[in-house]
């Protein structure tokens, strides 16, 4: 079996609809992703904006197959699977390869805080070692002011060492573009998300992978456009048009406010839902938010309406 | 059927034993358990000392039936039942009352950061209602350090408005005795368990309810009869000569430390494995700490010795 080509470009972390019972509601998400792919936009369920840990292994595993056996590409798909216990990364990222997704994006072990990079490595390597899989592809998730445990530059060194077939990017969330400077220097051939659209242009003209953008969720082709087109004449051009709906969005708490503008777009009401601990913004929120976006022109074409 | 009585005294966080495939060792788990039984100690399973999270819920469960089925009393348990995701922690929960268990701690949810009191209510509620047992004793779990998620005094304020009856009590694991002081103040009733035995005679003295210590694991006699005799003559002397002890261990990784001391005491270097990300001491850090050991005449009187 082949190893799958290493992802680029664009993904989103796609945001995980809920009944009124908070269960996973499965079809709604299958149909999400069809839009977004249809924006030239790839798929990183389960990421931080997902919720995903704030779903069970089970949850995702049945989310996962509804989404493949609903006809989304898998080879388009880079589920996040990282977990406290390791058992548990074991069975979803397993699963993910036996799907045919073409990469996982995997948080390292995120309760114990002050653990050694002998600590992680030894993490990363049960879960390689474990799935077995010779064409699982992981992708490292950075993101230390959620997870508290950073992805430090000699423990990417040390799972080079020992799997660089299996361990070939990372998204790096930090915010630091100091970071991804030096991982884009000392890893070449790495595959360097950024985890924010704000430096995208930044990161493809210092041989970045792409991005993985909460923002990718409602302003997928723009931000595909740039990642596709970054050596363009007019491209800090669209990096600054689409920094103004960025920092829309993350004046307020970004899932919730996320969820409000898929709502209100689609006219599904039901897309505001969203499990504990997060609440939905507040009234007064939401109504700023879409206004500031209405006075920019922001529209989600091709959504698909509520009924 | 009636509620439990709310708990109180010494409860030792209990280390979990693993086999060489990392598998958890539930007889030998049994075993321990029955030591602490016998050490005046109850059971607090799949705390942070348990390395709970990075066991499966599955894992979890299994290991709680063994303990209930071997013969452990339940109604001196209170195992560690938080989750990130809320049915995770519906499930364990759900299953420790059904077991008989006297009471569950349980961490809010610990991924997501700077969550509203609003949020981690409606968590800790959303676990209530589903396991929608009149037995259900929750103990809340404040560990700022490692959650990263404190429980705020007006959480607690709300949770006791809406569920008396359930949030009977909490663990305080931040070591600022401060914060237990205007707890065991603006609380009265609420169970005040001190995170370390530490401030145990201090806790007590202002009407706290326990400890559940780390250093119960080994220590857990001397810990128990301080808990049960507070009032008596020689209580400081006995608070001062435990601190000896503390301090020696928690100078070193805590749990790898636990670890290794059950395993040179009971002659079970088996005792030493311990799942990622969280490694066992190095051969330098352990003798240090056995010597240290040696000097003040510690033992585990009792402890089943390895065949």
């Amino acid at each position: 079996m082949s190893r799958p080509a290493i992802m680029s470009g664009v993904l989103s972390p796609v945001v995980t609809p809920f009944r009124t019972d908070l269960s996973p509601d499965a079809d709604k998400l299958v149909r999400q992703c069809r839009w977004l792919l249809s924006q030239d936009c790839g798929l990183a369920v389960f990421g931080t904006n997902s919720e995903a840990n704030s779903l069970t292994v089970e949850e995702k595993i049945d989310l996962l197959d509804a989404l493949v056996d609903g006809g989304i590409d898998p080879t388009r798909m880079m589920p996040g699977t990282g977990a406290c216990a390791f058992p548990d990364a074991v069975k979803l990222t397993g699963h993910a390869v036996k799907r045919g997704c073409s990469g996982v994006l995997m948080l390292p072990p995120f309760y114990y805080k002050d653990v050694s990079d002998e600590g992680l490595f030894r993490a990363y390597s049960e879960v390689i070692q474990r799935v077995g899989d010779s064409r699982l592809r992981i992708y490292l998730y950075h993101f230390p002011q959620l997870s508290g445990v950073p992805i430090t530059l000699t423990l990417i060194e040390r799972l080079l060492r020992d799997y660089a077939e299996v361990v070939v990017g990372i998204k790096d969330s930090s915010g630091d573009w100091n970071n991804m400077q030096v991982m884009l220097t000392r890893f070449p051939g790495f595959a360097m998300f950024a985890g924010t659209e704000a430096v995208l242009l930044k990161n493809m003209r210092n041989g970045g992978a792409g991005c993985i953008s909460a923002t990718a969720n409602i302003n997928p082709a723009a931000i595909a456009d740039l990642a596709a087109n970054w050596q363009a004449p007019d491209a800090q051009g669209k990096q600054d048009e689409m920094n103004v709906l960025r920092t829309a969005v993350q004046a307020l708490p970004l899932i919730p406010a996320l969820k409000a503008v898929i709502a209100h777009h689609s006219g599904d009401p039901g897309w505001e839902r969203i499990r504990p601990p997060l609440v939905e913004l507040s009234a007064e929120q939401k109504a700023g938010l879409l206004r500031q976006l209405d006075d920019i022109g922001f529209a989600m074409p091709g959504l698909a309406k509520a009924a």
